[in-house]
């Protein structure tokens, strides 16, 4: 007997029955597109791990797309707990800088690019038809990985306004994600994988030192 | 009698009429992918586009693999063409700078991506099977797109070294790439299309100003 037959036996029947074979649905659909990328997403496949009907699937999922989305929440939250550990250090206990923690975070980003790199793939690579939008839960957990960016980005210029400053922090993002899937992949001739750290780590410089062009004489 | 057999009735027999034939196959791709991606490439469509038999395909290229990058060749030549037409107004017909060039090259690249959407993607959706390198050829067209950003960031920073300045010439193309990406693919959450075009612009001279922190004094 395997857990998951375990937990189906000692589980009140109905829904934490239904609950439990969900969590399992999401976790064969997650080492499925850990192993192999979303392309090898099979519902027969899924099925026999799941240990359900392929029809039994969409009793636990609206559709493989729904399915998708869950595995990305469960690497964004992965992500998100990466990024938590980032630990700078400071003299005499003080709070890290803005710059400090910003450039941890890259690193932290790459590297955790690197570790999962099929599911941190699937992320991007997945796209709901035309005309279907992301579904309320997903955007929210999108927000938590930005906020921690905007409340960094708020420290260093806390004069900007709250929506410019939303767009930097999704701007940031955007530019040190775009880093690492060229340097990650190795599209880029001449960007040999070894130079990707520095590479991030200057680039957090630049960029922070350009949004703040005179910090020696105040905030802007 | 369509175009393609006026080409092959008229050229001389052998290595012309092959090369007419190859060039045809290579536009079957590109429309293909143009239309509908990258995975909408299939051997025998293209042998129909074309006008010859599946297995003729393999007489003029290696395989799919080989087609593809010639598709993404001539991707990156039309890319490189419409660079090449951006035009910056200077006062007394002087020498444009390089910040408002490369404000201007990031904004044109937005304007390719959207406009060949799928093209685009193609170029860095693809990935060659494992232990295969690209050819050469590939990487020279990839080297061409660089060499303006190079030479630009050298006219901004004259002191950085060769080496140096064609990492941070491959980390501004991929930040810039990034922004594209994930804005024009509407991935993350409150960032509308609209600001896109803004926040490139503020993102570019952002990171120019921070690569060479006191313009005013000097250059470094």
């Amino acid at each position: 007997m395997n857990d998951v037959q375990v937990i189906l036996k000692t589980a009140t029947p109905g829904s934490d029955r239904r609950a439990a074979q969900r969590d399992r649905l999401i976790a064969c659909a997650e080492a499925a597109i850990a192993d192999e990328g979303l392309a090898a997403l099979r519902a027969r496949s899924l099925a026999e791990c799941t240990g359900c009907a392929v029809g039994g699937i969409y009793n636990l999922v609206t559709d493989l797309d729904e399915l998708i989305l869950l595995v990305g929440q469960r690497t964004m939250a992965d992500l998100n707990a990466q990024l938590d550990t980032v630990h700078i250090e400071t003299p005499a206990g003080g709070k890290p800088s803005a710059e400090a923690l910003l450039v941890g975070w890259a690193l932290a980003y790459r590297a955790f690019a690197a570790e999962h790199r099929n599911r941190w793939r699937a992320l991007f690579e997945f796209r709901l038809p035309p005309g279907r939008d992301l579904p309320d839960w997903f955007e929210a957990d999108q927000m938590r990985l930005f906020v921690r960016l905007e409340q960094t980005l708020a420290a260093w210029m806390p004069k900007l306004d709250g929506p410019t400053r939303q767009l930097r922090a999704r701007t940031l993002f955007s530019a040190v994600h775009g880093i690492v899937a060229l340097g990650l992949e190795e599209k880029l001739v001449a960007m040999p994988p070894a130079a990707l750290e520095a590479e991030l780590t200057a680039f957090v410089h630049a960029y922070l030192a350009g949004l703040r062009p005179a910090p020696a004489k105040g905030r802007a």
